[in-house]
């Protein structure tokens, strides 16, 4: 028995990849799903781990699950090496042995990974957030400093100790800096005994005249007082220029510092350089208004991976809803390719608004035609984040944390393990 | 200003060196509390992260925030290295340097590891279940082997991928293969399409004539049945004689299984090492009837770490409420030393009863004058081990969670992170 079904392969369970295998599920189609995680990640509460507020199970869903009764769909947990365009094949390795799969249409939505300009070296002293791995290093870094500051002997240790530097004031550095400031101000404020956790310096620095540009400036000028309301500083049109073990210098200043985290910028997944196509600066893949690849039959690359400017004239910004839209889209193009039919109408973002937070109470909001601050911002953005979590049980279990921390003022997951903490205690078995 | 209060260390936050210090933090002494880890762990659940049902942050909760109210009381992360017992001071390693931290009185409660009896190069391919880090690499093991399973292109490979074998039958042995029989059955059973989980082998080897020794023979006769029923192979008067990569020997035979646990024995911490005292056959130190270590003025042993026959002539069991109980009861007799009133009467453990799980509906339970089985059972287990832990916090989102796998026989934490993962990823990146 031929299988005659078309074989459509989806590199990434991201935000894209799993709008596209949803749209194509219900069709008379095999669907081949590649990611090197077991779980679909729901980044924007990524900080949120990073910050010792919840527990990564809370924000991740095991990609197998999610399709369990979805037949038609085959996910395996693997890395894409590369891609045939020709032979129309992806080549896996799945960790045991390389494999070929053949497929009708791909379609690329592999993401995005932190970017350093240039200095990738950079990355082992400032790290960015992308992975549940990223956030739990992070967590371990932050509550390892506090605890080293406890025990410094001299000031100026314990200062280092007590900076925590973040570089770039978009949404994630911004929410970073909020939460880590409250961290500091109220959760961890009565547990330690020399040392203040509320003195500790957090500092945001943005190389542009201000915080989160896609914002209207004065939303942005608000979320810059709320920071600084909440202790944090904020150092905008300033450019960092080197980073170094517990050390940033940004312009002329040289900051002792043992938590520096990156949120500057993100490259694109190397879709680019399995297909030989050219990319933008941000190694994204320009694409057709059909997110088709020109020159690749049956290709597509959708969300962070890709750059295209949408049918209303407007470029298709890198955030999830966008990824969603376009994972949507491009399901019903294979669809109506498939059968015949005529395409849909042109790619268009539909824009919905665009929130953040800072910190427990203070939030922003932007519709286009209204746009806010304040408390009910921040509820709404809770409340949006909270109905867009993937199943029953992260809503419910996300709902208590939160309502929890806000009620208490503590952090449910301020947990040290790791990578640091095993080398420690592997020292400590070492001289048993 | 001198300090005239005495000072009392605690090394160790389990569930002893909790005790003792909550039994002491109302006098006029300052408290040192030293533990390795940033949290206390709520070990009888640990099983339950190792098999994907509870995330780590839902078992531990931060030492410092237990006791943020108690200004009496110092909490120190770090790795004690030794001790003194003729200057009396505790010598610490924080990380940063050495510290000597001096006492008037010294209660060690460090636990145990697990022990392989003479072959700790075994560890590698059976790793025991003690921290979370040991809880996350369990269950990376376990996930990835399912991954492997699938991806398999021969009988032998598949079959070694599905073969999970647990050694030893206490408490965690059965609790685990319980557990892992479930997860095989239930939660997995639709998310692959080349295998049937259903399908994976779990075997519980036991050395002994029968599982659960320390129950009634008639319990121990009905957990083995309860496991059988959900599947799994019991082999009880097994001796396991090699552990190697993908493989166990047990008795004369062979058996290729990807994943391995140990859930054998238990060896102390190496309290008796720094005391240089003599220990029983598991390492632990023999403590007079008030814990206190002859020749060793001062100094205090309780928990795993310590073997004592009690007032009633029974041998205090390494259980966690017999931890507790010492430790309260050391914490009282160091009070009485301080005012120089009577020492309180002789320890005697007192027995609530004994309970365990098989999997999400069976139980047993043990309380001397009653003892019975079955789902009523496994609900005063639940009821007994949410009562107990730590928080508020935890005792809401661990009710969510075993609710909702409850209902639909879910796992909620089916996450694949951590050193094999990022390996994979590492080697991703250099293909790039």
């Amino acid at each position: 028995m031929e299988n005659k079904r078309p074989v459509i392969v989806i590199v990434g369970a991201g935000f894209g990849g799993l709008a596209a295998a949803n749209a194509l599920a219900g069709e008379a189609v095999d669907i081949v799903l590649i990611d090197r995680r077991n779980h679909h990640l729901f980044q924007p509460l990524l900080y949120q781990v990073a910050t010792a507020w919840l527990s990564p199970a809370e924000i991740a869903a095991p990609v197998r699950s999610i399709f369990s009764t979805r037949k038609n769909v085959v996910v395996i947990l693997g890395s894409v090496t590369g891609v045939d365009a020709t032979a129309r094949t992806v080549r896996i390795d799945d960790g045991l042995r390389q494999i070929e799969q053949r497929y009708d249409f791909l379609v690329l939505a592999t993401g995005a990974r932190h970017d350093y300009f240039g200095n990738s070296h950079w990355e082992a002293f400032a790290p960015g957030l992308k992975t549940i791995e990223d956030a739990i290093a992070i967590r371990e870094r932050l509550l390892m400093s506090f605890e080293r500051a406890e025990m410094s002997t001299s000031d100026d240790e314990r200062n280092a100790n007590l900076t925590i530097v973040i570089v770039g004031g978009g949404p994630t550095g911004v929410e970073l800096a909020g939460s880590i400031a409250e961290l500091a101000r109220a959760a961890l404020a009565k547990d330690f005994r020399h040392i203040d956790p509320r003195l500790a310096r957090v500092l945001l620095i943005e190389a542009g005249p201000r915080i989160l540009p896609s914002f209207p400036e004065t939303l942005s000028a608000a979320a810059k007082r709320s920071l600084e309301r909440l202790g944090v500083t904020v150092n905008l049109n300033c450019r960092v220029t080197a980073c170094e073990a517990n050390s940033v210098t940004a312009g002329d200043e040289r900051i002792a510092a043992a938590t520096i985290m990156w949120a500057a910028g993100v490259k694109a997944s190397p879709a680019a350089a399995w297909l030989d196509m050219k990319t933008d600066r941000a190694g994204r893949v320009m694409v057709e208004p059909d997110f088709s690849v020109p020159g690749c039959s049956g290709v597509f690359v959708i969300g962070d991976t890709a750059t295209l400017t949408d049918a209303g004239g407007r470029l298709v910004p890198g955030v999830a809803p966008a990824a969603k839209q376009a994972g949507r889209y491009v399901g019903q193009v294979i669809a109506t390719l498939i059968k015949g039919h005529a395409k849909p109408a042109p790619f268009r973002y539909r824009d919905y608004g665009n929130m953040a937070t800072i910190g427990r109470r203070a939030g922003i909001a932007d519709f286009g035609w209204i746009s806010f601050r304040g408390p009910i911002a921040w509820w709404l953005w809770g409340i949006v984040h909270i109905y867009f979590l993937i199943d029953f049980r992260s809503r419910m279990t996300v709902s208590i944390n939160w309502l929890w921390s806000f009620l208490t003022y503590k952090r449910g997951a301020r947990l040290i393990t790791g990578d640091e903490q095993r080398k420690s205690v592997d020292t400590e078995n070492g001289t048993r």
